[in-house]
């Protein structure tokens, strides 16, 4: 099976495409060098060209096409993904969605989407028609697609109170469409939502999303302080179990994390200030206000709706979730991060062993979500990176310890979850990419169905390092 | 201190009042019936007159007037609470909210409203205006005041997702008058507010209400019949715990109360099946359908959005909290009930044990609610009633089990609550009401601070019973 590219591209040439090599290289690409072994392994894959489908048919069209050609398909929100997800390992074809973005239809407590607009895009249209937002969003908001976020995300603002995007009802509906000699159109509810979400397109494109919406709020954004950490970490934890007060995201930043990384806030705190950032209901504010004062150790330096800083630092959302990292590799590109989920009941607990055990080396920063019902922690924490030994070693001691792990340091599905396949995902795969032209080598299941996840999987079909 | 109620009532002569002695007499009545103690104790209590302030200016002036003439005052919003709580016990004037009742402004995530405004009123203005409506509500919503709410109410309708009344955020701001030679106006937020929620008006008469708002939906009324109790109970506690689910309403009703006491509901369930009452999102349906399906027992049998029923059972929520005692009692005058608080983790075990400690004699009602962020259980059993000394006994021995009451049947803040003095409301007291004019024998540690709580409160100002 080799692909045809010049004749893929040939038959497509009546739909938007980029030429530049320059643009081609860049639309290859994600924030996959958020990690030192994927930046080694990944640093050279690059497509053979990208299209830009504007609607379904056009999706279609480029899905038939490269099928009857047998080029491989690989699927492109906005490319901020953090483990390769959109990179054409097999090189290929790229399909960029973002001119396929329209905002179909809005009604109480849902949207209907296509899945190249863009989440601030969403929101704003949604908050004009009916004071409503999307529930929850990457930090990556204001660049990030929706369709990016159902297939390759998992949570993030917002989570503090709706869980993580594949927690029951927080996805409504996916169309999708398969990748066959005549790609079939599909609708999934309920337990089908699963083949799909989180599935890095490597089993079929979403065409159509339909999210649940919630009530946008003019959201207070805050930084508290704290001299300690545990205070800090158990205060953010009670303020979300506070059923009256309504919370979009807390963030804990272990000190000297604001001080050493966080433009903008720096000059407000010292080395040893842990930092809590807020989005709070205005109407929460009273009841907000009354929980602080009852906690001694809060200082409360910064709020959007009184601001006295010279310099605003910005929405407090986009120091938080994965963003944080990336503000610290501003600084210091040895750094690196890991994906952990500390889990009621022992969330604060763990943390504590954590921290006892890594010191320096791996600061914490979590992220206030709700698991089950239940409040608890991600955790996002900056790795002061020396090799790729000592990083998988840390990642053992926190799995030892009884964190779980959602290693970011791998750029294919299983490895990046719970290390074993998805049988959803692949039985889908089956029925749906029978040439396995999506997204090829994320997923191991469909390569190496005997596959031990004993060392980082190196996909065989990866495009080889030019010389 | 003689009370002189024919100068008061002169004095008061401009605003409307209610000379009607049957009016009179049902206007100082509420629901206290639901206890047999309270039944034989407050039956005879009646208030001199009734007087209905339709403006803050009014209220002052009653206040001021019956302060010079020492005439106790005991406000009234629509008379649903269920201790007596508006039932004037030393008599004198009965001021009744109901012409104060505007619904002032609103806005998004709150409303300010006058305290007489019936709740379901206010859910329409809020729905109308914004597509809101207040988090939480009692199941008598279609006839109680937000400011009886307030003054004398818990929880309700809302509270499996919004916690309590008195959580933080749950009441943004209350306007009170003081009742003294001058009035004062005196407005509340944070730690202020506890002074006068639940107090019963004995401390200061509420006349504007700021509460946080919610948004409204076509909610999807739903009952759910399962074989067993303790997997129903499983399940509206798992459901609730769904973090991406919208629900407003989750009560369980043990086998055979469905059967036995709910009108319309009866041809549809036999005498073993127990019931969950379900209020859910239109959006969060698929959600719903896909957790349901997960669990073989549970078999969906009334849904408000593909009704097949001949007779439509009319809102799911008037069939729970404290409607449930209500029907019972229609049918059985023996009945009455308790209020229960079975918390977080221990509650799906307790409920268990108190089954298997009395059987049918204590038959249970839960509603699902949220405690410090934590799914839970308000317990509303249907006890069957023998003698009062029995009845004493079954609250002791769920004490004894480590299950929280608040007894209802008992007419004092302090009985009714954790049996000891809400310091904050006392204080309060002192400023506000020096004279203790404001519905008087409610709050015990006013008249007696050494009460012991080794039997019910009898109060010695109560109106004596006509020979
Ligand atoms: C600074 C920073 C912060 C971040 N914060 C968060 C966070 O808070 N929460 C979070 O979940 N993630 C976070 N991320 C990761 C990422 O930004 C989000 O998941 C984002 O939603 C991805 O959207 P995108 O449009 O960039 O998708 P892309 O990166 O373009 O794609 C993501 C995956 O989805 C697939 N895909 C895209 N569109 C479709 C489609 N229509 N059909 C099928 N498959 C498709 C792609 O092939 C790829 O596998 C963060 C990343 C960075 C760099
Ligand atoms: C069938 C049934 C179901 C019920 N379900 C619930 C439920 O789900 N949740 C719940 O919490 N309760 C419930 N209750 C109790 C009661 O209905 C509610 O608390 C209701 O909100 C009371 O409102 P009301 O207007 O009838 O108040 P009233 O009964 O008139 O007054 C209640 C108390 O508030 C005081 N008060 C009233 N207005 C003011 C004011 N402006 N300023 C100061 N004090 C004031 C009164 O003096 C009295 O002490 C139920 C009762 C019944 C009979």
């Amino acid at each position: 099976m080799t692909p045809d590219v010049a004749a893929a591209k040939q038959a497509l040439s009546h739909i938007e495409m980029d030429e530049n090599p320059a643009t081609i290289r860049s639309k290859s690409r994600d924030f996959f060098w958020y990690s030192p072994m994927l930046k080694a392994r990944l640093d050279h894959v690059q497509a053979d060209f990208v299209v830009n489908p504007k609607s379904e048919a056009e999706v279609i069209e480029v899905l038939k096409t490269c099928y009857a050609h047998d080029v491989p398909v690989t699927v492109r929100g906005a490319g901020t993904g953090n483990y390769g997800q959109a990179m054409p390992l097999a090189g290929g074809c790229v399909m960029h969605m973002k001119n396929f973005a329209q905002v179909k239809e809005i009604h109480p407590g849902r949207v209907i989407v296509e899945p190249g607009c863009i989440i601030k895009d969403l929101d704003a249209a949604t908050r004009a028609h009916s004071g409503q937002e999307v529930r929850m969003m990457p930090s990556t908001a204001n660049t990030a697609t929706i369709g990016g976020f159902v297939a390759g995300g998992s949570g993030g603002v917002g989570s503090v109170k709706w869980g993580a995007l594949r927690d029951l009802g927080n996805i409504i509906r996916l169309r999708v469409i398969t990748m066959e000699a005549e790609p079939r159109v599909l609708e999934f509810r309920g337990e089908e939502l699963a083949r799909v979400s989180h599935a890095y397109g490597t089993n079929g494109i979403i065409t159509e999303i339909e999210m649940p919406l919630a009530p946008a709020y003019d959201w207070v954004d805050m930084f508290v302080a704290f001299d300690s950490f545990p205070e800090a970490a158990q205060y953010a934890c009670d303020l979300a179990n506070e059923d009256g007060i309504v919370l979009k995201l807390a963030s804990v930043y272990e000190a000297p994390m604001a001080h050493s990384y966080f433009q903008r806030v720096k000059e407000h705190v010292t080395e040893t200030d842990t930092l809590v950032g807020l989005m709070v209901a205005p109407h929460s504010m009273d009841g907000f206000e009354t929980f602080t004062a009852r906690r001694p150790g809060a200082r409360i330096i910064f709020r959007s709706d009184a601001n006295d800083w010279p310099r605003d630092p910005g929405p407090v959302f986009e120091f938080g979730w994965n963003h944080t990292t990336l503000r610290a590799l501003k600084f210091d590109p040895k750094i690196t991060y890991l994906q952990v989920r500390y889990q009621f009941p022992k969330h604060l607990e763990l943390v504590e062993k954590v921290r006892a055990t890594f010191g320096a080396e791996v600061l914490q920063h979590l992220e206030v979500l709700r698991e089950g019902g239940k409040v608890c922690f991600a955790g996002l924490p900056l790795v002061s990176y020396t090799s790729d030994e000592r990083l998988e070693e840390i990642v053992r001691m926190h799995e030892d310890m009884g964190c779980m792990i959602f290693n970011p340091h791998r750029y294919t599905l299983e490895e990046g979850g719970r290390q074993s396949a998805d049988a959803r995902q692949l039985a889908f795969k089956r029925e749906a990419d029978p040439k396995g032209l999506l997204n090829p080598g994320k997923m191991i299941t469909w390569d190496d169905p005997d596959w031990a996840y004993d060392r980082i999987y190196d996909y065989p079909g990866m495009l080889q390092v030019e010389p």
